[in-house]
């Protein structure tokens, strides 16, 4: 690497937030004892920033589309493609990916757990007894076990369309059955034959699931069995190119969520992955914040990306919100002294708001900052919502913030002479 | 509606203004007491907003077609086709619409009074004998009658455009004879045959509304007779889907100015009228707050429009101006305390700045503040131009300022998953 300038990129998922009338009107971020950001944000420079603009609600993948610096208006065609990518299928074109969920039916084929009470054993034999099915009209089935209840469906084969339904109900409606899978436009033959396919995928794959080994032994054990696979975000794989090339830069990134990683993975970046990196509030924090101290070593870019602020966010845990931004606050204080002494850049950040009493997404933009050598800094002293509205940054987008920050390790092109 | 979340969204149009030196230095808005509007402020959050970006200047119809959440560039062709979706014409493929005023020509063919001495009685009668018209090519003619000394002239007939000139000499312009209408492209027929249509429309409308009685009357009391039809902003309607359907919203606009109606109906909002809700300073200010109050019940997005600071700075009445803030101001207080009892959202906003020393519209951002449920405040303590640039919602558009509004009230769909 003939740069030798680096810079770290910590996404805090989900971080953005609300005031909460339990902690004095304070967000959680503001409630937080965060020394080590707050000096961050003391020491560099501050802003809002957007995931794509003022007003625009996204969900994680178009907001990490956007954070890894791409236009998801143009790369982003459902997340089932992310999803592929994360678990490592390599799309073909034609192929339709589907983002998939374990999940329990009863009886009266009622969902009645979305995640099959958050599987985590045996998905891996659960997948491998989907995979490889082929359907009545020859389209191959390739299946893989994500995270957790997680999975991704693809379905290969001709004349295959991304513009169907989803047969998840939606967290709002476990209770009911799963939603029958039709084509989203009129008169599309490639949109009609996918939704039976993924129609038929669904009833054999019910089947096949219902009397698997791995859930006869749920069921003994009193566990919800993962007998249904909800499927949702059917897409295809659009043309990107990577950051990496666009930018001659090597990247990594830490992370445990397979969205993340499927973007990582789509944008040319290394994936530093550990069983214990998970994507949920038990995840190794300490671990991810080493992790990326070692990828420093030998990448410009190292993104790591903490899954609990959201997560939190979207049960409505407050406390456990704040205690999870102390928890990765204390790891960062390492890779804080760190920077000072070697010279990298962090820049702290998030994919969207996600306040607790919304339990949901929202268009708030998020605080962001920015420590590093030679930095323009501010004089926002804290890290919160509120705090950095006064930011040097002023409100800037995603692609925006990850710009700047490769123009301070001199990753950026001279556009004109 | 299944969504129990409300914003009611101030317009007051024209607000933002420069330093006045007989105000002190301060703007009329900084100058004016305005106790509701600052703890709007004060319990909100504010920011500078540029009705498309920094250093456009726009029109009323362009500053609400954004306020409205529309992409003028897309959607707007010409203020024609608003002022005839305000007095309700529904245009056709084809239609070509102008803007028409009821003007005063003398012997000579001067404009001696673009405004006809802002005639208000009698404009139905005169509009009735233009109506219908056909002229020598075959063109029909529709005519109607709008606020106080405007109309709205459509041409409709085969291979027409709107590529035309205006025939109004402009405000500046007062005292020389009306401008020839000509074709904007040369060697468009379509534009030449519609050149030649308004040109004939005009000549024959003088003949007949010079005979009219209601001018004979005007002439009798002594004020200046309506005999000549100006007409600009030749346009075509393009394709609009309503806010109404892109968002599952119901919404309401009160409102007295024809622009703004024709922009409400364009856009699918329920219109509410009253003859005491004009666009000048003379309008029911009081009238129309309690209006919008009522149209929150059953309205999701309620749009009050108050024209009279635009009135007053394209006149240059600094005092009036002043005044009318001040009664607007009042006359929000019992909504600001209705907003803090129901929990519904409050705007203020403005389409554009129009300072009273240059009397036209200027390209400097309005001020803007958002006042509501969970909002995350700032530390700005007073509403106006200087004090909103400290604001936490930084420097937005009106499109963002819209959807911020609609993602408070939620209304916003998720990009993404």
């Amino acid at each position: 690497m003939s740069n030798t300038r680096r810079a770290l990129v910590v996404i805090l998922d989900g971080l953005g937030d609300r005031p909460i009338a339990a902690l004095g009107g304070k967000t959680p971020l503001e409630f937080a004892r965060t020394p080590t950001l707050d000096r961050i944000a003391r020491e560099g420079v501050t802003g809002l920033m957007d995931p794509l603009a003022p007003g625009v609600r996204v969900g994680t993948d178009v907001g990490h589309l956007a954070l890894f610096g791409y236009n998801p208006m143009r790369v982003y065609w459902g997340r089932g493609p992310i999803e592929a990518a994360g678990v490592g299928i390599a799309l073909r074109a034609g192929d339709v990916a589907f983002r998939a969920n374990f999940a329990t039916l009863n009886d009266a084929g009622v969902v009645v757990d979305r995640r099959a009470g958050r599987i985590r054993e045996g998905t891996e034999e659960l997948a491998a007894a989907l995979d490889k099915m082929r359907l009545s009209d020859g389209t191959e089935v390739v299946f893989r076990a994500a995270t957790e209840h997680r999975a991704v469906l693809v379905l290969r084969g001709e004349r295959l369309s991304p513009l169907v339904t989803d047969s998840d109900p939606g967290p709002l409606h476990e209770g009911e059955r799963p939603r029958p899978i039709r084509a989203r436009v009129a008169g599309s033959s490639a949109a009609e034959r996918t939704a039976a396919a993924a129609t038929e995928f669904s009833i054999r794959a019910h089947h096949i699931l219902k009397e698997h080994p791995v859930n006869r032994r749920r069921i003994e054990r009193g566990l919800p069995p993962a007998n249904y696979v909800l499927l949702r975000g059917a897409g295809i794989k659009r043309p990107m190119r990577s950051l990496a090339e666009r930018f001659n830069i090597q990247g990594a990134c830490i992370a445990g969520e397979s969205t993340i990683v499927g973007i990582a993975r789509m944008t040319g970046f290394d994936v530093v992955k550990k069983p214990t990196f998970t994507a949920n509030l038990d995840t190794d924090v300490e671990g991810k914040a080493a992790a990326a101290k070692e990828a420093l070593n030998n990448h410009h870019l190292v993104v790591v990306h903490y899954k609990g602020t959201d997560i939190a966010s979207h049960d409505g845990l407050v406390d456990q919100k704040v205690a999870y931004i102390e928890r990765v606050d204390r790891a960062l204080a390492p890779l804080f002294e760190a920077a000072k002494k070697d010279g990298f850049y962090i820049a702290i950040t998030s994919d969207h708001s996600t306040p607790c009493q919304l339990r949901e997404h929202s268009a708030d933009p998020v605080p962001v900052a920015l420590f590093g050598p030679d930095v323009l800094t501010d004089d926002v002293e804290c890290f919160g919502e509120r705090w950095c509205m006064r930011g040097g940054l002023g409100r800037i987008t995603a692609n925006a913030f990850l710009l700047t920050v490769l123009d301070y390790i001199g990753a950026t092109y001279r556009f004109g002479s």
